[in-house]
């Protein structure tokens, strides 16, 4: 192994900390050297999921700088929001790679940051540096840099989803609604009374309607795209299962005669050098479950001529293309290494 | 039980039927007198649903006009699309107050119907007379009428929850854009394999994009309160969870001055004598499991003050109130009963 | 409302709490007057449950002996294990009936309480005057006491299920397995990991092996019954859904020479009086779905002529015939009611 | 791909069949060049399997053994009892290796197999040649062989508890009971009522009592194991998820001294050479989901010490270890690769 690239995990505990730990374990070419925590501090990562017995022997260690520089080459954070932002500078400087999952390096404009997450920032030169880490759009800016932020789970399915149309200017930008939906293990492994099976199951709710912080995550991206500035609305659900994003997405086509296989193939081609990006044939629609598990996005098309609307649906994992195995497939980016290298392709079905 | 009203259920197998038998037991002025159905006459109805062991004696009996209206005053269809407009006819001229609840009346207009329907018909007198089966929409008609086309699921909610806008002019008719999500019961009590829980458990998916007959129904009746031709954006979605129907309703405002505060008072005097009708204080929005098992609408409504939208949610129990059991809402006004009569008005929660 | 009965609620917010208020509004004889909490005083209890809105205008109080009194003639105690001790005896000497959830007044003898419950007592002579809430086995001291120690959920089903057995003699006592599976609400409404949707779907597994607490409630009631001290076999395993549990039990018989359907006339017999039990025909099975929302047990019964062991599965709601419900049916028999009065006979199926 | 052995799947529609297309997908030394079936013969895999699109290009074409042959060094049938009789004899003619997943194979004594499964058998030389394909047993014969009855879902999870017990007569034989649950996919791709997530979801009962056809399969193996005949009580439950099994083990301990920690050492030293068996240290038990989607095994054990019984809890993944993975083992022993090779280790969680 001594020829693996060394990579540390800060916030190993949450359900993005255990991704990463499974997929890590897998890939061909990295080996984990360290596991790091809080609140978990000192504690066999196996207590914290009994499932990896005999798979993972690391104990969570506290969080020191020094310590991570001396055992990894790569870090990622998977920690809550605020506190990369105070790390990520450290380990640049000591020469990390850094992949952060959390929203602090989503943004170029720390203004919109400070405005939808309540803090005030002083790294704004670290945040200059850092780029998006949604492959399919900015695969070369990826390639290139030493900090990446991560997408969040939203922004990654409504984006593949949107991205396309913005690009191509084929629709009234600010028309653009997502309705999306989620399981629920969007809401991180806490202890929270809405998230109790005995309460989220046999339910559906919309949640942070016209208030959600991936809302100025998405805008800003299809701002870029469109070069103009865009307003969606986005309205995410709680849906009664563990896994899995659906984002529809509806907007109206400026060109009227354009027909649903005219979208499809301009998808397959804007597309065409994305390995995880699934466009489906006519009339076929994507199951999130289609997606479990690995780092796959399925995209289905229809246009209703009636009304002069695009829907497109996109489907993925949001713990996997949505979190972990998307800022795994940044870091195949990084180290210049094949995309889909260690990444699971096909879902266990049913 | 002398002086009770008597009743019949043709398609007493299916889910519907079973909601009806359920409701009309514990209802304190009718007897049930008839079941019929085609593929299960001859067999104990204890047999199809044995939790009503003890509760329910009769047998599945064949179809029989004569048969119907030598017992019972009143008959609930509760069949397969195209069979109501052949029986209720009949029943009609022999005196029974019919209750539909397939799409055969749920249209004045018969040319809509076969074009989204694909049927031919020959009782366009015999549909005229039919009332749309939506008290809160109209009440006053279903008091007087005999026979009633009760309304989908889908409609029930996206009616609801549009009907205040529509009618008063705040919207702009043609931005409604309904995202809708069921409950896999909706799809009946057949054996279809992307209803199994192997199959639709953990995942979720459209159907029906742009195409679901339920889309024309809203139509009518949106076009109806608004005085003007209205299309709607229809989506449903399949949900892996039994019951529930959640719709998700945008639209643009006419007045951008409008806050939520505004929108939540004119529901609450647009459905001030609805006692089914639950519209929610500020910042709650509705869980489906609030209405299961009871003939509830709950709706909260949020204004995106950035988009100039309204965003309306509602949710019911896409059996109860948006099948049996507002067909038990519409015979308590058909027969001058209280509009709460017999019908549960708390789900049990969690 | 004024010769309606007063009751009040002490521990209100829980599941066990807002079944009972569900349960007693709808009950033609009482009225709910006081809802008590500690930490949850002060707040309206549709802050607590939405859906609630427009159905109960109470808020929860601080719990204090004299507003009860001054409130209520009868109080449902339903707290953590520990608490009705020090309130009862208060209670009770006010005059106030009471009927405690916990395991409070389970056990006549303390010992065996404070050995498993791990507190000392001080009430032994209030404990003595406790009745064993389960109408079935003592619906004649029940109608006499004015203390009810209302039983826990998996000895409700277990008992159900071994009764006829241990009282007649039928089975090798300490041959009896009681392997129970239970919905998640039966952790009640505490935002633990374990209960997660997140964790708890898609899963299955026993807890508390050889060590619940449950069972020694099991054995002093068998005890009690077969007139000889008996040990059962208990483990409870966790199901991936809110509601219901399933006991399936396994005895050796005394006798190889009975057959399924000699049991089948036992268990119709001893349950000839005792509405709420629905001993289940050759062949059928009971579905915990069955007796959702209701307060029935379904029971059914085979027999394995190679092995001489006798197999009975009893199905019922956990919060319903396992906790509320039944104290309701408790409070029907202490007030000379009928026995089913204001309980929901028959599930919402599907 | 010159070099990779070439594979055919008999009946690959089903369950089984596409965990086996997933899994040997996968394999880095197999090709799969075969997929047949009767009903869907013609239409192309993806058809049947959308989320597949990209990955496999093969059509289902009708079961024809010359073609097989000629295509083929390994088969799997994965089909309904009582065909693989008729096909394995000859495609073992042919020089094919078999290894068949139904129960056809897993009886030495056929009359066993008549008389629970009711059908005759002409095949009894080439029945007598199969193995038992549950490679924690009998490793060295399915290493041997050509034929391989692959073990059912239920027997597996089962006999992996049960084994140490059996085979060093720790237990009085006839005193094991085995309370099985399993989830939904179990009953397999086809529309059945009960199946329905509408029906199975919320719910949980027992089903075949006392005359499941996997109990006498389990009883030849444990008898094989004990030397001496053995009867067990099995007893399976449809539980609400998709996948997994757990096996409840209930045994009367012979030396009542053994404690929990004694029998925690004879099962690791019992499968001290079975990588893909977990025995759990003390106090832990197994989550079904821990075992999803891998060919894994968790075993958790507990002495009750007031019984004097051992309980011991198996979880697995009824369509990979208890069909699909575990015939992949067995491919590998039998073509002489590593136990583990191309097996799926890690669950994703939650």
């Amino acid at each position: 192994m001594g020829d693996r690239v060394t990579v540390g995990i800060v916030g190993a505990s949450g359900y993005g900390g255990v991704q990463l730990v499974r997929l890590l374990l897998d890939h061909p070419q990295v080996e984990i050297t360290y596991l790091g925590g809080e609140g978990s501090a000192g504690r066999p990562y196996t207590e914290l999921y009994p499932h990896l017995q005999g798979r993972v022997n690391l104990t969570v260690e506290p969080v020191s700088v020094e310590v991570i520089r001396d055992r990894a080459e790569v870090v990622f954070l998977s920690l809550p929001n605020g506190i990369a932002c105070k790390l990520a500078p450290q380990l640049l400087e000591q020469g990390c790679k850094v992949l952060d999952l959390s929203a602090d390096y989503r943004f170029q404009d720390l203004k919109t940051y400070t405005q939808w997450y309540g803090e005030p920032r002083e790294d704004a030169a670290t945040a200059q540096k850092a780029v998006y880490g949604l492959p399919e759009l900015y695969r070369d800016r990826i390639r290139q840099s030493s900090l990446i932020g991560c997408p969040g789970c939203y922004p990654t399915a409504s984006l593949l989803a949107l991205a396309p149309l913005m690009k191509q200017g084929l629709i009234e930008p600010n028309t653009a609604i997502i309705d999306a939906k989620s399981g629920t293990s969007g809401g991180g492994r806490q202890g929270k009374i809405n998230l109790l099976l005995a309460e989220a199951d046999n339910s559906l709710a919309a949640y942070n309607v016209a208030r959600h912080r991936h809302t100025p995550e998405i805008e800003a991206i299809c701002s870029d795209l469109a070069g103009q500035s865009v307003l969606v609305q986005f309205t995410p659900h709680l849906v009664p299962m563990p896994r899995g994003i659906l984002a529809t997405v509806y907007a109206t086509l400026r060109d009227p005669g354009l027909v649903r296989e005219d979208l499809i193939t301009i998808y397959q081609a804007f597309y065409r050098h994305s390995p995880w990006v699934n466009i489906l044939p006519p009339g076929l629609y994507p199951q999130t479950k289609w997606a479990w598990g690995t780092n796959a996005c399925f995209i289905g098309i229809e246009v209703d001529e009636r009304t002069g609307r695009i829907i497109v649906m996109s489907a993925i994992d949001n713990l996997m293309k949505g979190q972990a195995s998307q800022a795994v497939q940044c870091l195949n980016l990084m180290m210049g290494w094949p995309e889909t290298m260690g990444l699971p392709q096909v879902a266990f079905y049913p």
